[in-house]
C-alpha cells in the first residue's frame, strides 16, 4: 500500500470514525477535525450519500429554509454480509453498520467440495436473509468472509489451504461478484475471529491475540491495533510449530510433533482413546469433560500445557496484553486454559506477564461471523479502498 | 494514539515523504497530491520553513519577481543526533536528513554507571561533533537513541532493564532537554537495528526480522512496514525463549534452557571451555571460528540450530519474507546462518519457508546508528509529534 492510500483511507476513515458516533456534523466541522480540505470533504460526503451510508440530518437552529448541511451516518441505511466458513458448516449473517447482527442462518456444508457449491450456497443463503428482512444486494456496502486457510488478503484468494481442495487461487470476490455485485473482503477465519473478539469484549486492546483450538490450532494477531497477516497471509499459523513432548508423534503435515498432532480436538480424542476411552472427536472430549472424566480433564490440562509451550514464545515476540482462547474446544472450560497459563506464567519473563492476561473467548461460536462483519464494515467505512474492490471486481 | 494524531502525522509524514525526492513543489501542488486543504499545507509548510527542514526553491520559469513558490527538503539544512548505546561502549553520530551519518565517535562507556554519567558523556560527544562540523544543537531536528535494554517508546523511559541498574524509569528525553534542546526518541537497541538494516538493505520488505547474536539475543520486528513494540515495549525478546537442548542449563535470569544460556557469544564461549578450549568472550569464539577450529565451528552451528528452533516460531508467527542475523557473533560468518536455516527450512511449513530469505546483516555493526538516525529522521519529517515532544520536554 502507497503512503498515498494510506492517506486517503485514513482521511476517509477518520471522517466516519468521526461521524460513527451518530452525532450530526457540518461540512465545516468534518473539514476543521480532519484537516481535510473543504472541497474534498464535500465530495466524500456526496460520495457517501450517493452509497448511503450517511444521511442528511435537519438543522436543530432552522437555517431558513437552505437543505440540510448536517450529516451522521445512519447504521441502518445500508447492511453487511457476514460470513464464517467452516470445514463442514457455514455460516451466513446480515448485519447493520455497527456490526450488530441482525439475522443468520447456519448449514451443512462441506468445505472440500469445492468453491463452486460452497459459494452458491453462501449467494443463495445471503439472497434468502436479505429478502426476508425486507434488503436486496443494492443494500448491502460489503461482505465480509471467514476461510478455513491461508488468505492473500489483497486478492481475496486462498493460498495453498490444506484442506480447501481446488480452492487454491481461486478468485471469491470475482465469483461472487458475478452473482452479487458487492465488494468482497476474505480473510483466513482465525483473523476474523480475532477482529470479532476484540470487538466484542477487548476494544480498548491494542496488543490482542486469539487462539482457535479446534480441529486445528491458530491465532489471530492484533498489533498496535492492526490486524497481522505476513508476507503471505499466513501469520500466527502456529498448528506446526514443534512442541517438545510429541517428537514421535506423526503430524498429516509430514513432520513429527506438531502442536496439532498433540492438542487438537482430535489429537485429545487419539490420545485417549489409546488409553481405551470411547473419544472419537473433540465434541466427545468436550463431553467427557462435562462429565467430570479425570483421563479427559488430565489430557486437556496436557494439550493446555503443549499451546502454552508455544503461547510462550508467542508472549516473548508479541508482548500483548491478552489472549483469548477460543474455538470448540474452549468450551472444556478453565481445564484447558489453566494448562495454558501454567506454563506461560512459569516460562515467560516477568516483564512480558505483569500485565497479560490469558482469558476465555467471550464471543465465542459469535466470534467469526461478528469479525467478518468488522471487516465489512471498516471496508464500508474507507470508500477509497471500497471503490478500488469495486473495480477489481 | 488516536485517530486524529494518526490522521495529522500521516498528512505531514506524506507532504514530507513527497518532498524528500528533492524535487520542488508549490504549495498547490502539495495540496492536490494529499488532499490536505490549502490553508493546513500553507501552515504546515511556514511551519517547516521556520524549523528549517525545507527550504523554497528559485522557481524555473521567472514568475516577475514574486518569491518563490516551491520547496524541495534540503537534506543539509537540519541534522539529527544517532546515538547506540551498549553494554559496555557508545556510538554517537551526527547524520542528514536522509539518515546519512556524517561523522561519529565511538567511546567505551559502561551503561551500569547509570543515567548521569552515560547521558553526560552522550551529550558532551554529541555537542563535541556537532561544533567539529561547524553545527550547534539549534540545528539538531531531533535525537534517536538506542538503549541495551526495553523501552517505554511513548515516553522514552526503559522499563525494569536487565542490564542496566539504575535507568528504570529514568527519563532519558527529560535529562537530555536540560542540556540540549531537542526531540529525544529512544527505543531498543534491536529494535533501532531492525529500522537500520532494513533501511540499508531491504527498503521494500514490510515483512522483516532483525536477528541480533551478541551477548544477548534479540529480535526486531517489522511488520507491514511497521515496527512492532508490543504492550510493553518488549516485543522480539527471544532471549529467554526454552530451547529443547537446554533443559539442564541455567539461565541468569532464573529459569533453564533459555535460548541466550546456550546460543549467545558467552554461552558458546562457556561450552568450548567445558571442551577445554580457551574460550572466555564471544569474540574469543568469532577468532577460533576465523581460525578453523572444528570444535567452535561445531558450537557455533549448534547455536544456529538452537536459534532457528526458536525462530521457527517465530515464522510462523510473523510470517516474514526476510530474516537478517545481526550482532557481534554474527561475525562467524555462514557457520551460524546454516545452523538456523538447517532447522527452519526442516521445521517450518513449506509455505511461510517458500518465499523467505535468511541472511547476513549487511549494515553490520552500523546498523543501530543507522537505525537511530532513522528514528530521528522519521520524527523531523512528521513535525506535529516532534511539537508534541517539544511540549513534553
Amino acid at each position: 500500500m502507497t503512503t498515498d492510500s494510506v492517506q486517503s483511507v485514513n482521511g476517509v476513515s477518520q471522517l466516519f470514525q468521526l461521524l460513527r458516533d451518530g452525532v450530526p456534523r457540518t461540512r465545516a466541522e468534518l473539514a476543521k477535525s480532519t484537516g481535510l480540505a473543504r472541497s474534498t470533504v464535500a465530495v466524500r460526503v456526496d460520495e457517501l450519500m450517493r452509497m448511503g451510508l450517511i444521511t442528511p440530518v435537519a438543522d436543530a437552529v432552522s437555517t431558513g429554509g437552505r437543505p440540510p448541511s448536517q450529516f451522521a451516518i445512519n447504521p441502518a441505511a445500508k447492511v453487511v454480509v457476514a460470513v464464517d466458513l467452516g470445514a463442514s458448516h457455514g455460516t451466513v449473517a446480515i448485519a447493520d453498520l455497527t456490526g450488530k447482527v441482525l439475522s443468520e442462518k447456519t448449514g451443512e456444508i462441506d468445505i472440500a467440495l469445492g468453491p463452486e457449491p460452497v459459494l452458491t450456497w453462501l449467494v443463495e443463503t445471503a439472497s434468502a436473509l436479505l429478502t426476508e428482512s425486507g434488503r436486496s444486494a443494492s443494500d448491502v456496502a460489503a461482505m465480509g468472509i471467514g476461510v478455513p486457510g491461508p488468505v492473500e488478503h489483497s486478492t481475496g484468494q486462498p493460498v495453498n489451504p490444506p484442506i480447501m481442495p481446488g480452492w487454491d487461487r481461486f478468485d471469491i470476490p470475482g465469483w461472487i461478484n458475478r452473482h452479487m455485485p458487492v465488494p468482497v473482503l476474505v480473510d483466513n477465519d482465525v483473523n476474523i475471529m480475532a477482529l470479532g473478539e476484540r470487538s466484542v469484549a477487548w476494544p480498548a486492546v491494542e496488543h490482542f491475540m486469539f487462539v482457535k483450538v479446534a480441529t486445528g490450532i491458530g491465532t489471530g494477531i492484533i498489533s498496535d491495533g492492526r490486524l497481522q497477516r505476513g508476507a503471505q497471509g499466513i501469520a500466527g499459523d502456529i498448528g506446526h510449530v514443534q512442541v517438545a513432548r510429541g517428537a514421535d508423534i506423526p503430524c498429516q503435515c509430514g513432520n513429527r510433533g506438531c502442536l496439532e498432532a498433540l492438542a487438537s480436538g482430535p489429537a485429545i480424542a487419539r490420545a485417549l482413546r489409546a488409553q481405551g476411552i470411547e473419544a472419537h472427536t473433540g465434541s466427545d472430549v468436550v463431553d467427557l469433560v462435562k462429565r467430570g472424566n479425570i483421563d479427559a480433564i488430565q489430557a486437556v490440562r496436557q494439550a493446555g500445557r503443549d499451546i502454552g509451550e508455544v503461547l510462550t514464545t508467542c508472549v516473548s515476540l508479541m508482548n500483548p496484553s491478552v489472549i483469548a482462547i477460543g474455538g470448540s474446544m474452549a468450551r472444556v472450560g478453565e481445564h484447558l486454559i489453566a494448562g495454558v497459563r501454567e506454563v506461560v506464567y512459569t516460562r515467560s519473563t516477568p516483564l512480558a506477564t505483569e500485565y497479560l492476561s490469558i482469558v476465555q473467548s467471550v464471543a465465542a461460536e459469535n466470534a467469526a461471523v461478528i469479525g467478518a462483519s468488522m471487516l465489512a464494515v471498516e471496508h464500508a467505512l474507507a470508500p477509497e479502498s471500497l471503490n478500488a474492490a469495486f473495480l477489481r471486481a
